[in-house]
């Protein structure tokens, strides 16, 4: 192999096939990089259990002088081409052993793996696509993604349920103490039910961030296939059935208070400090308890209470409020501020049907976004 | 205690008073902040073992409805002001058991500690300063902080050595690998030799981040005392005599090679990228040996081997050499690295004396700063 391209190139399809390459492996050859150079065109594979991605560069700069293929340390290639600042980069192996990388006036030389030991990836056949914004799919996942359970108790809730109802897609994620749905209207296509793993769409939203065109998706009996631009992004589905969650959602609500989302989040956050913490593995914050009542004179009162450091309170004037009866509710101040995350709109509704019924939240300008919250009992 | 002051001078504040708040302390009083205010001024303090900070207010914001005295938990206190975006708040106690803070709609109450088993804080007796521009201390600091030793096997090399020697301020850091050292002129003072702890020191860099005015330093036995605007910063100095070190530094160099400091820097950080590497508790990068020599065209190359992952070679052409012999020294790279960003000097000189001969780095624009690197013995 021996191949000549420029760098940028490279470096963007290489930051894509990123998304699939595992950080450690119990098959070590999938911590490389698969490279198949044809007389024409290059491609570059990388896949770990649950996602793989395939790129297929024909860019103008590729000059392939010899045809060729091998398998090279994914992470040290990527950070070379990464750091190294020349126009072009020239490819090639020595003994099939060694693949050198001669950018300017460096030379990096990688001991490669074995090609043979690399795995067949087999892609989802490239048939009935159904046609889909990535804007709208980038916005779904954002919308939906952070509800899913973070825990593998129940694997099913780790992922956010896709389905197509007639025409709707509907997309849900629940760890089962909250829930996020949206609901969009799509092309004809054939009914599916299928529960994408969080993690792989963490990847996918990084995968397609500057890309705003339509994208295709594939479906198998338990693969998803993602095509775009000259990309393949396959990732594993989720066994198992997803718990039907329509039953969860009330429909009546007694009482109605809308906000400036910006203010309560705010208030919200501010009442959440004295909230005990822990940094877990991601930096994650995990706020406690707090309270929200409505006043006798409608004002909203948000509150937390910390033995052991003291008490918080803030006060809201709602932008407006419909209340047959006062009433107070308790429940996760982070899961309050992921679902107000996830609106774009400057007002939104918290819908209350009682002090330990699922609460609702809506947005004026979030078109079928659902976010529920279950309440937790306040003695 | 009732006062009320603008939120933004009361941060102002509080940021200084953090560098001197311990995160966890076996003197939990130490985790709060001592609250002074008098019928015009209000004093707050914070200290660990090694640094002691007082900050005096008296802002026209500032008015003090009732004198008193309190200790808040820091962090949660700071924290509070930190979120909170009203222009004004007011603090109060209650029954000297809990402080109020009111700002707008919201109302906090903080759990106060004993203000009584607040530690008496030392400061050095505010007499005979030695003035100082801040933004020469700060400079200073930043070119020989890097260098002091992580390990507190010898306890005295993990401070920055001062020493006044008739007019020049001599600073010196070394882990006994390397070496930094930056002389200046200073104006007529006792002559002094302190070894201030390097954590004292970045703490001191943050507090004086936005100040470029004068400072005033106190000196003590074991103490010293920096002051300026309201603030005493004051931390420990470290016990024992900092070992000589004027001799470690060679005066001949046969061979001396220039460099375009940033075309050096890319090409150690790109030869560096194949050292294995461990992310230590602050992210530090631990690169390993690359190994430098003088082609027989005056071309230098830099290059680095991994047995595992292979190797990486740059040639770099320097701007000028002066080289009676052909040499390859090696030497941490990450050594190198922070050596070469302590210079603003567009151009750099390695000035060499022996393949196993400490080396010496200078800036054209850096008078007085010595970088001092010792090789490793390569085979």
């Amino acid at each position: 192999m021996n191949i000549t391209i420029d760098r940028e190139i490279l470096l963007e399809n290489l930051n894509v096939i990123s998304r699939g390459l595992p950080a450690k492996s119990p098959m070590p050859i999938l911590t490389g990089i698969k490279f198949e150079a044809t007389d024409s065109d290059l491609y570059l594979t990388s896949s770990n259990t649950d996602i793989s991605v395939e790129v297929l560069i024909n860019d103008v700069s590729l000059e392939i002088t010899e045809p060729g293929k091998t398998v090279v340390p994914g992470k040290f290639f990527i950070e070379i081409i990464r750091k190294i600042n020349s126009k072009k980069v020239n490819l090639y192996l020595i003994d099939d052993k060694i693949l050198v990388i001669r950018a300017d006036r460096g030379e990096y030389k990688l001991h490669i793996m074995d090609y043979m030991d690399y795995p067949n990836v087999d892609f989802v056949c490239l048939e009935n696509p159904l046609k889909l914004d990535a804007q709208i799919l980038k916005k779904i996942i954002k919308e939906t993604v952070f509800a899913t359970a973070a825990s593998e108790k129940k694997p099913i809730l780790t992922g956010v349920n896709f389905k197509n109802e007639g025409g709707k897609l509907i997309a849900t994620a629940t760890d089962s103490f909250r829930l996020s749905q949206k609901i969009i209207s799509i092309e004809d296509y054939n009914d599916f039910n299928i529960t994408i793993p969080n993690k792989s769409l963490d990847e996918l939203l990084k995968a397609i961030d500057l890309y705003d065109d339509e994208l295709s998706l594939y479906f198998s009996n338990n693969k998803l296939l993602i095509k775009y631009k000259n990309v393949l992004f396959q990732t594993r589905l989720l066994d198992g059935n997803y718990p039907p969650t329509s039953k969860l959602i009330p429909n009546e609500f007694p009482i109605i208070i809308k906000f400036n989302k910006d203010e309560l989040v705010d208030a919200v956050e501010r009442v959440s400090l004295l909230s005990p913490r822990d940094k877990e593995r991601d930096k994650e914050i995990t706020y406690s308890i707090i309270k929200l009542s409505i006043k006798k004179d409608r004002i909203i009162e948000i509150s937390s209470t910390n033995a052991s450091i003291g008490d918080a309170k803030e006060e809201i004037i709602p932008t407006n409020v419909e209340a047959s009866n006062p009433i107070t509710i308790g429940f996760s101040s982070r899961y309050l501020l992921e679902a107000l995350r996830s609106f774009m709109s400057t007002e939104v509704s918290l819908n209350l049907s009682g002090e330990i019924r699922p609460f609702v939240i809506t947005g004026e300008n979030d078109a079928n976004l659902t976010q529920l919250i279950l309440p937790v009992r306040m003695n």
